[in-house]
């Protein structure tokens, strides 16, 4: 039986993978700073008195700390690993956890990188997308097992490189939360009645803003976290750099230019009829889901509606021919 | 019974307006720019031969123009209206148009603006969001008609003044696309391959992301108008200085300024917990939806959702106690 210890094991994260991995067959040992050994115990998995020991026992360490501790702790435990273990990570970015365990891991140690694109909430792993980022020429036994392992629960694996990684999430993650965290602050700073607003809302208005809700009822800590990736710095610059020239134009009067950027965007985009059906099909879904939550609002045309019909993001009056 | 010209009424928008009205029992006439006597005839309502002659006789004149000719458009017209009748507009900016009608029809004829915040695609009215803007104390005759008439067909019906109204949509509909057009820019300039990122998309950037498509996918012309809104302007600059601002703080390791920004926003924002309960039920609906759509994909682990299992757009790691 495989024994794996997890670094930071009575955290939320650390505790939901101990449970994982102890229903996956591993001998799980958790270890936390703040001793918490009842976490432990309530999950049935051993509790790490002596964590150095521990690490040279373990046949897989998993770090599950936060990424301004990651570096540190990589540097403290790594070297005292065994050797053929595999030494993993579960941080939102791959590129420094990775620099630091290929360096403070013995070279007969795998290392394999994973970001879980999900939070510790969840119950079961399937449908989830779990990115793993190996080691090139260091994951070659441990990677297909872990591959397994999660696809065997139904996950989607992703497998990337740590710059790709830290790329694509600089987009995925870091430009999308701070677009709806800077709307939030907008909406402090005009002061905006967002409750009021809810009156005159379009569907595209109201899902937008119940996700700025959504990231704002979080730990803002979690997204400090996100925009210090290093590559979201290019991304947040050339978004306000967008935002700027798109305010100008509009300003100035300049429609020629205005119709232009979003006709290039358009081109880039491409697959914009899937996204105008697959965001059709969600709000069709939330209004038939308001329907149904409340019986005694609305009025007897409700059996109307279709998927175009809540296209009502732009007022039609200008769709006119005059 | 009451007679009604719809002057655009062979535009997408004035049609839809023209086959509402008259299965409301209006006698409706239509009259367009490019004449185009068969799409009166398709619905089976008349066609202004002599444009003047019919504002004279007609009890509701109804704009459905292009916003950016709807002033010499009443300019022409409303000095021909008679006494009692009513002069409607459709468009999506409120202020403007207002005091070209308010202006330009004789004091005798009663004024009502109309934002109807769905496009013309929509079969029926039921469930939508109808904003009334009544001239003040000349609509007397006419708002309880019109408001009656919607709120019996199922609109939700919102009376406030043209300030509030372009106030409000300087946000609801602006800004929000203003964030949207300038992400589909950036995804541009930056070259990202959007299809290639869905492999490693959390449900909060998949949603966003078709959000833009969508915007995307349709007339800039538009979207153009609607920014034109002149409140719009300070509300697109108090966003491009929160972004520059929160920006800078993350470029500068102002953690501290960044975790302040993001509370004092959710402090603003107040009903967070309930944004956070709708999107993640939203999430949930889009997965299950999903799920169905795609029976061969997936794992054992399906049936293990909950709401809370699909907040994945912040990664847990960070969530440790260590």
């Amino acid at each position: 039986m495989n024994r794996m210890l997890i670094v930071g094991g009575t955290g939320e994260t650390g505790s939901w993978f101990a449970r994982y991995f102890k229903r996956r067959g591993f001998r799980v040992t958790v270890w936390g700073p703040s001793g918490k050994r009842e976490v432990a115990e309530e999950m049935g998995v051993g509790y790490a008195e002596d964590l150095i020991r521990e690490v040279k026992e373990s046949d897989v360490v998993l770090l599950s700390v936060p990424i301004d501790r990651t570096a540190e702790v990589i540097e403290e435990l790594g070297p005292n690993m065994k050797i053929g273990s595999l030494l993993m990570d579960v941080a939102s970015l791959k590129s420094e956890p990775m620099r630091a365990m290929l360096e403070h891991a013995p070279g007969d140690v795998e290392v394999l990188g994973t970001h879980p694109m999900f939070g510790p909430t969840m119950k079961g792993i399937g449908g989830q997308t779990m990115i793993l980022v190996p080691a090139k020429g260091r994951c070659e036994m441990w990677l297909p097992i872990m591959r397994t392992l999660f696809q065997e629960d139904g996950a989607r694996v992703e497998i990337v490189g740590p710059e790709e990684h830290d790329q694509i999430m600089a987009v995925v993650q870091a430009l999308t939360h701070f677009a709806y965290i800077s709307i939030g602050a907008t909406l402090k700073t005009l002061d905006f009645d967002v409750a009021g607003s809810r009156s005159f809302m379009s569907p595209v208005y109201e899902i937008m803003i119940d996700f700025v809700g959504r990231i704002l009822a979080q730990n803002p800590e979690l997204y400090a976290n996100i925009q210090e990736n290093p590559r979201a710095r290019r991304v947040r610059d050339t978004y306000i750099k967008e935002c700027i020239s798109l305010a100008e134009m509009t300003d100035h009067g300049d429609r020629e230019g205005f119709v232009k950027v979003m006709k290039d965007a358009a081109e880039h985009f491409q697959a914009r009829e899937e996204a105008l059906m697959r965001s059709d099909r969600l709000i069709e879904m939330k209004i038939k889901d308001k329907d149904e939550q409340r019986p005694d609002v609305g009025g007897r045309d409700r059996g109307d509606y279709t998927a175009d019909a809540t296209r009502r993001d732009v007022d039609g009056s200008e769709r006119g021919r005059f």
